[in-house]
């Protein structure tokens, strides 16, 4: 079933439905003999609700693919993440409740140090603090002089890292990246990459220009460095594919974005993972979808602590009954992609999944991790499979055909 | 993720990627009760491999779909055996060498033996010498008398095969076969598949009539069956697609030329096991993938012969130390499809597959068989997707999106 047709499934009902989704949860072996980083925790609460669920493993794009943390998360919500391939900064502006119009082309900032010829020395400009930030940007949305139907705003995230937004008609966002991801060279030309985009190009081309006329003088953030240009268009929300009325639960702001474009009401004041879980059971009796994301066992395993990683996950393990108190009629605890310490980055390697349902087929799984999961009755699965499964336990899709 | 795609991730590096495939390799039960050829043989250096690896099995095409060796090995390397289904003259013109045009409508021909009602009594005309087919084919092609701006081409290949080459403007593909597979019936017309065909299709039946009154004073080879006519077209290569340096070390002509379609460059100078293991070692420096080929797995189990398969296997597995100690960051060990003894013939059975590397998750699978892969991490896995997965292991691939 192509996962639009599932929308002309869906009937009503009064179920719930909550994800806890660790991110970058999936590992590997750190070396040969060792276990996983979800086999060594210590993760009672977790391994109980595996024993009492079906469990599978999740595939977030395609084999051997390895997602960023928009396309894990689209995949997750049951949106194809090739066909809507969010942009960086679209993810970031989204990430700061900035407000988008579908006449704005999007891109992420980092500010950066270049030496006298121009090439970069810093790509992250030291990591100047954000009220260093907030005053550059302000200097250059002041300063910039550029075509009267052209409205810029530059929006502070945080240390290096900004938010350029380009609204006006006609606007492209196919326009190859400034950053050259690396130091001791020059920054790259915005070369528009279809030909419709040449104009939108040639206004990056003078913006950068001047921004490193008016960053002259700073001795940090000298530069600015563009990526993940994108037009921002509008996505179906939620509520319209699935009749679901969902909330987002996250400390960190990109993943409150990723939430806020399908349409997810978004809680802002939680900082902790007790505070997220403390959301959860506060806002239990009004929303039907709930997804809580855990975002340390990902900074872990990019950090390469493996142990870290393995105390995050023991962490979570104990809030566990308190998710199983409130008797979601769907409860899955998985994650977006893998990250595994041994590699320091995201993998393309496959995520253990639990669904957990009175409607759920039961399997033989006992241990919630990578090998174990191999053997569970959801088997290997696409990313983009999980929404339709976790509606139909939840009694919300109708038979199809007669 | 679309396999065509990959090539946008695909990213600069070093690392070295050994495929060993053993034709045929997947079997099933010979009898009750009993194993599989792979079940049976006495490999320990593949089950350690297997022990040190992630498992799976592979499905060449599709479930149910016995492939060819063409879309076989085309599926392995990661190109869509249907968008790209190579015709079998194709394939036979690549494996002799024989340069091919755009211009190019290829065919196989059997030589063959008919009686005096055109009846087909021999398929192969009792496998004449390659001498004999030499001369036959000189002879068709100074007789033969066409409109002037075709140029034919007969080139034999090996005892009473040959491949018939139609060069000229507008000539199209889509012709039936002549060959009708079996003996005691007439010869099939060269009838056009698709309307733009029907000139080719005309020009081919013209061809078979002047031929049939050119040989009929052979003894044997009085006549000519057609079958696996294409046009030829160019394939992206391994260099365009993945970045890879590829080297194909094959002692069979066939596998020689579907690898030198994909752009390897290819070693006709092996002549044995030993020699095609010796060729990999001492090419290893230059090259980034090896495409090292076992034909006599597959010979054995299309003579129906399980113990001369098993054998086969196990003087493969003599060599796996050798392959081990070069430390190829990703060595893949599996066959194109499989061909059971009990079959004595290709079959849709998936392939048991095992993806060695530093990067890989091992799982519990101790034995390299049909039945212990199940359990294995990598699942069932499209051939298609093979590529994608290793190119990941080998570190070639970047993220994809924000």
């Amino acid at each position: 079933m192509h996962p639009y047709l599932i929308t002309d499934l869906v009937v009503p009902a009064s179920s719930k439905i909550v994800f806890i989704i660790l991110d970058g949860l999936g590992g590997i072996q750190m070396q040969p003999g060792g276990g996983t980083e979800l086999q060594v925790a210590h993760k009672p609460n977790l391994d109980q609700l595996a024993a009492d669920s079906s469990c599978g493993l999740l595939e977030p794009v395609s084999p051997g693919i390895t997602p960023g943390s928009g396309p894990a998360h689209f995949a997750l919500f049951g949106y194809d993440p090739i066909q809507y391939n969010i942009g960086r900064g679209i993810l970031e502006a989204t990430g700061i409740d900035f407000p988008l119009t579908e006449k704005d082309v999007v891109a992420r900032v980092n500010f950066a140090t270049v030496d006298k010829e121009g090439k970069v020395v810093d790509r992250r400009a030291g990591r100047i603090s954000t009220e260093t930030n907030a005053r550059i940007c302000r200097k250059l949305q002041d300063s910039l002089r550029l075509p009267e139907n052209l409205e810029i705003i530059l929006a502070p995230v945080k240390e290096h890292r900004a938010v350029l937004i380009l609204r006006g008609e006609g606007l492209q966002g196919e326009i190859q990246d400034t950053d050259p991801e690396r130091e001791g060279v020059a920054p790259l030309e915005p070369k528009a990459l279809i030909p419709a985009a040449e104009k939108t190009a040639s206004l990056v081309k003078e913006i950068v220009r001047q921004s490193r006329q008016i960053l002259a003088e700073e001795s940090k953030a000298n530069m600015i460095l563009l990526r993940g240009f994108a037009k921002h268009t509008q996505y179906p929300s939620f509520k319209e594919r699935y009749g679901l009325q969902a909330l987002a639960i996250a400390v960190y702001p990109m993943y409150r974005g990723i939430s806020r474009l399908v349409g997810m009401r978004v809680l802002s004041n939680v900082h902790s993972h007790e505070e997220e879980f403390k959301a959860l059971e506060e806002n239990f009796a009004d929303y039907d979808f709930f997804f809580l994301h855990i975002k340390e066992t990902d900074s872990r395993g990019e950090d390469g602590d493996f142990n870290g990683k393995v105390a995050v996950i023991e962490e979570v393990d104990r809030f566990i009954p308190r998710v199983r108190a409130l008797h979601p009629d769907v409860l899955v605890v998985t994650g977006d992609h893998a990250t595994p310490a041994k590699l320091r980055s995201h993998s393309w390697h496959p995520v253990p999944v639990l669904l957990h349902s009175p409607w759920a087929l039961v399997d033989e799984v006992k241990k919630f991790d990578e090998i174990n999961c191999l053997r569970g009755a959801l088997g290997k699965l696409s990313s983009l499979n999980l929404m339709p499964l976790v509606l139909a336990h939840a009694r919300r899709l109708t038979k199809f055909g007669a």
